[in-house]
C-alpha cells in the first residue's frame, strides 16, 4: 500500500517524521513531493523504520531531493506534480502546509482519495476528509480502508 | 487583461453569467475551463457583452467545449489543466464550486494570483483571498489591481 | 480553425513568418508556444495579415511572451506544454526545430493531428506526416482537411 | 541508478525483457510507463533478476499497471507522463515503439538524458543518441556514463 504524506512548515516536521515512521512500521510505502521540510521529515521517519519512500519531484532533475528518498520520479511538470503526489497514494495524510498542500488536499478529493488532516491544519470540511489529533490516529485512519480489505 | 472565472453548480450559473458580462464590459478577456455549468455561464455572459473568451480544456480534443468559447486550448493534461486555468488569469473569481475549484483557488495563491470568492463559496482564509457579495463587487475587486496601474 | 506552428532556428524565421501570414489570410488562428524565434515569427506574420494568435506558454507567468500574441495561456507545466501546443491545433506545421519540435511532431501524431514538415526539417516518416517545399504548400496541406469540409 | 526503458510492439518484448534483466543484474532500477507490451516485458525481465521497477502511469488510478511494477506513480497527466518517464532515468533505452516512444526520445534529449536505440528502432540522429545491436550492448551504453563515475 502507498500513502502520500503532504504538508510544510518547520513546526510540523516532528509530527511528519512520526507519521512516516508509523506508516513504515505498518508496511506502507511513503510517497511525498520529495523535497525539504515535511516531505523530508516523513521520508526520514519511514527510513528510520526500514520502510520504502518515493519522491515525486516537480523539476527536470533530481535537484533538491532529500536524502531519504529511495525512488525519485522526476515529473518535469512543476506544480502539476502535486496531482501526481496525491494520485499515487491510496490515502493522503496532510501535516500542516500552505496553499500547495491545499491544492493537494483538493486534488485528492477530486480523485476520490481519502484525506486525513493532522491537527492543526487546513480547516476544510467535506466528504472524505477526516481529522486526527495525533500521528498515530492519522495513520490509523489512513490505513483503515486497506485494513478492512485485509491489506497490506 | 485576462481574468479566470472558476466554479461549478447549477445554482451559481446566473451569477457566473453576470460576472462574465461585467468582465467583458470592463474590457477583460474571460478565461475558464471551457466546459459546462459555471464555465459555460461565464463565457455566455462575456459573449453577451461582446467580449472575448478562452477555454482551457482538460482532454485531448475539443470535446465538451461550450459554444461561447472563442479560443480553445486543448491541454491534454487532465486535472492538471486547473493549474493552467488560474495561471492564465491576472486575477481569479470563484463562483461556487467543489473540490476542483478549491484546487484552482489554492494553485492561484501558489502562483500569487489574487482570488475573489463570490458568496457563498469555499470558506478559505488567507493572504490574497477576498470575498464579494455580488458579481459587481467581485469584478470590481478582481480588476482593481489592473485599474490602479491604468489598465485595461 | 486553429493551426499550430512549431519549430525553432533563426534561419527559419522568414519562412515561419510567411506561414503565419498565409494562415491568417486563410482565416485560421495561429497557435504557437508563445516565445521567441519561429514562435514569434509565425505570430508576427499572422498579425501582419490581421489574424489572431494564441501563445501556449510553459512557465508560471507571461514571461518571455512575444509581442504578437493576442491571447496567452500560461500552463505552468514546463515542457509538457508542448502537448498542449499541438493538441490545440487541428493541424500542425513544423518549421525547422530541434528536439522540442520533434516531441511536438510525435505528440501531434499520438493525438491524430496531421503534421506538415516544411523543408528542410526533421526527417520523420509515418502516417499523417507530409512534407512541403514552400510556406504556401505547407499552409495548403494543413488547411486541406478543413477545406474539404467547407471550413473555415 | 535509474534507467528508463521505453517502446512498444509485441515483436520487441523479448528484447525488452532481456534489457530489463540485464539492467537489474547491473544494479539499476528500471523505470517504465507501467502499462503493457514493452513496458511490461522490461519490468518482468528486471524482476526475474531480482531488480526493482517503477511504473509512471498516465491515468488517475493504477488501472492497467502490469504485475511486475514494484512502485507505481500515478501522474494523472495523460501523455504528458511521457516527460516524467524519461526525466526519471539517468539514461533511456528505446526498444521499438511508435509515436509515443518518439516523443519520449525527443523529450529525453530536451532534458539532456542520453538515449540508446536498440535496433531496429526510430531512425533518429542527433547528439546524445546512440544505437545498439543487442540488449547487452544497449545496457552497456546506457550504463557507461555511470560506470565511468564509479556507479552504481
Amino acid at each position: 500500500m502507498q500513502v502520500s504524506v503532504i504538508g510544510s512548515g518547520a513546526e510540523n516536521e516532528g509530527r511528519a517524521e512520526e507519521v512516516g515512521r508509523l506508516l513504515a512500521e505498518a508496511g506502507a510505502t511513503v510517497v511525498t513531493g520529495g523535497l525539504a521540510s515535511v516531505m523530508a521529515a516523513a521520508a526520514r521517519g519511514a527510513k528510520s523504520a526500514g520502510g520504502t519512500t518515493i519522491g515525486v519531484l516537480p523539476g527536470h532533475t533530481r535537484e533538491g531531493v532529500n536524502e531519504w528518498i529511495d525512488h525519485a520520479v522526476v515529473t518535469g511538470v512543476g506544480h502539476a506534480r502535486n496531482l501526481a503526489v496525491v494520485a499515487s497514494g491510496e490515502a493522503v495524510i496532510a501535516v500542516g502546509g500552505s496553499w500547495g498542500t491545499l491544492a493537494e488536499i483538493a486534488f485528492a478529493r477530486v480523485l476520490g482519495r481519502p484525506v486525513v488532516i493532522l491537527e492543526p491544519g487546513w480547516e476544510i470540511e467535506g466528504d472524505g476528509v477526516e481529522r486526527a489529533s495525533t500521528p498515530a490516529e492519522a495513520v490509523e485512519l489512513a490505513l483503515r480502508p486497506a485494513r478492512e480489505l485485509g491489506e497490506p
